[in-house]
């Protein structure tokens, strides 16, 4: 088949596919798993922008010696509510998913536990791990800090990260209630989106390399997005930068993009899980969560609205739909990883 | 003098005037201090929805037996890295200091410790809690749960508090970095000032009780505030309110407005303090943090713009500002205010 084909690849032909890749470029099985979990997590909820698009950029970097595919994250240092978890320059997803079993682990007995993660690389979608956490019974909460591409509010250089921010809650018989966003108006990979199919980009969200707003995302990839949300979004993209960059003892800012240009992603991920069990009965807990968000969803509509949405409900329908129907990947993506399957000599699903 | 000049009071005046209230009220010399030193705080600011302007509903509460005057916060519950406290229906200041005090002491040896503060009442300004951790050399984070006053996105029912979330970094012989917002768009002391001064909201932030937009603050006051931020801000309201509320084994929603309506605020205040010596060099982090700080505040400025600010910059100036030359107080808050007093037969400053 061409690459030019528009592709729908059922989930678990998507995931095979990633799954060889990671091994082929030299990850263990373990890793490539993970790693092809978290994308195929991404790319089902319709987060297409943290799926497969990520793929080829960390397959380079594997091929660079930026990620080591053999790396062991290690905890370097540890009290009872806390660790920092040197990740042996991993893929993003196994330091990121190490520090998040070490938070709920440590919770269970310490009743909140806070675990730094430095030396991994992006972590993909965010709420993955923490996800992970609350299947664990615990309130997970994840902060990261990106290489700068966001200007501060009233400036027009980029020095900040896109900085996401996931928080899940367990429910009882339910999949876990998630919150996953960047404190960047857009996500940098839209930016990459929007260029790869010739889109452009809404007004307001990004300026070009001269400092001037743009809805070109060539310019923007270039230039510097905005924070969300005024002075308030911009504060909290600035905060979580210090707490997942300077507060593990990593990178932020022109500091951090130098490193990343020199072949070495020196941030640092903060993971935080909460027993609520430390609190509270957790029965009890999940129920009033349950009947909050019943109360809310259950309520009085505004005119024109013909449901109010929970944060994530959308994507897990989406998620629903492509796990029956496959997962829509954008040309250039696929023809991004048809030439690396290409060089790995891995085949690709038929 | 009367009640209808217009007052500027200095910081002494104001301090003295609101902790003999307090304590003829009823409170012992410590909590008058606590909650006068809060309410000062949030007024030297420029934050004048949380300052004097919050004494006559907590005098009341005191009065209704609402608050305990002479409460006595305590451990119910704790763990390494955890705890719950019962404040005992205390003074929202007082109860989260005690918790501020605990999370802090708590982090220096586990890493990370996050209190639960229930049974204590409104805590004004929430950033003031988490300087004092951060006075620690901690980091600081607090939120807290309001009585519904916000409505989802999409709907148009007060279901949602205007749960506000405040962190707080050290920074080496500075004050520490604070960042303090409301995730509703506006505070709901904002819309008791605008009624009082007989202004207009802006549009977008409020809906009347009939669930139609309005810029009128006394249809506003019934009827429901907007979140910020469009569906990030709503899901970070919501989600602070469950963490806030339901994980501590406070309530949220319907159920918290109507315990309020029967004299107890139900709700609850979630404390974390991480003390960065669990991570890295603390004093290499408070180093990075200026550094990042340094080069956001010189960067390049979008046209137009004079300077970048840090949050809290303007909050800080303010606070210069008023201690020299005093805290300018509403006229209809201050004739509130000379009511109490009178009632209680105390004194007005000369």
């Amino acid at each position: 088949m061409s690459p030019d084909t528009p592709r729908v690849l059922s989930a678990t032909a998507l995931r095979g596919l990633m799954e060889q890749v990671f091994m082929t470029a030299g990850c263990e099985a373990d890793a490539a798993g993970v790693a092809s979990d978290v994308l195929l997590e991404a790319d089902l909820r319709g987060y297409s922008t943290h799926g497969l698009l990520r793929l080829p950029t960390m397959i380079r970097r594997i091929q660079s010696g930026m990620i080591n595919a053999a790396a062991r994250p290690r905890v370097v240092t540890e009290r009872a509510g806390s660790a920092l978890v040197d990740a042996d320059r991993a893929l993003g997803p196994v330091g990121a998913l190490f520090g998040a079993r070490l938070a709920a682990h440590k919770a269970e007995s310490a009743g909140t536990a806070a675990v730094g993660v430095v030396n991994g690389d992006h972590i993909c979608m965010a709420g993955y791990y923490v996800e992970q956490i609350a299947k664990t019974g615990c309130v997970g909460l994840i902060t990261t800090v990106t290489q700068p591409l966001v200007h501060p509010l009233g400036g027009t250089e980029r020095l900040l990260g896109t900085n996401p921010v996931a928080i899940a809650i367990p429910i009882r018989g339910q999949e876990p209630l998630l919150l996953d966003f960047a404190t960047s108006e857009i996500a940098y990979g839209s930016v990459l989106t929007a260029k790869a199919r010739g889109e452009q980009l809404p007004p307001g969200v990004a300026l070009g390399p001269d400092g001037t707003p743009t809805t070109d995302p060539g310019l923007a990839a270039q230039g510097a997005l905005a924070s969300f949300a005024g002075h308030k979004g911009f504060g909290l993209c600035l905060f979580l930068g210090l707490l997942a960059g300077p507060l593990l003892g990593a990178k932020v800012g022109r500091p951090l993009g130098q490193a990343v240009k020199e072949g070495h992603y020196d941030k640092g991920d903060l993971l935080v899980a909460l027993d609520p069990g430390a609190f509270t009965d957790p029965g009890v807990f999940q129920d009033s969560v349950k009947a909050h968000l019943e109360e809310v969803k259950s309520s009085r509509k505004a005119p024109g609205v013909a449901d109010i949405r929970i944060p994530g409900e959308r994507a897990r329908a989406e998620r629903a739909r492509r796990l029956r129907d496959g997962v829509p990947v954008d040309q250039e993506v696929w023809r991004e990883v048809v030439a690396i399957a290409g060089e790995l000599k891995v085949s690709l699903p038929v």
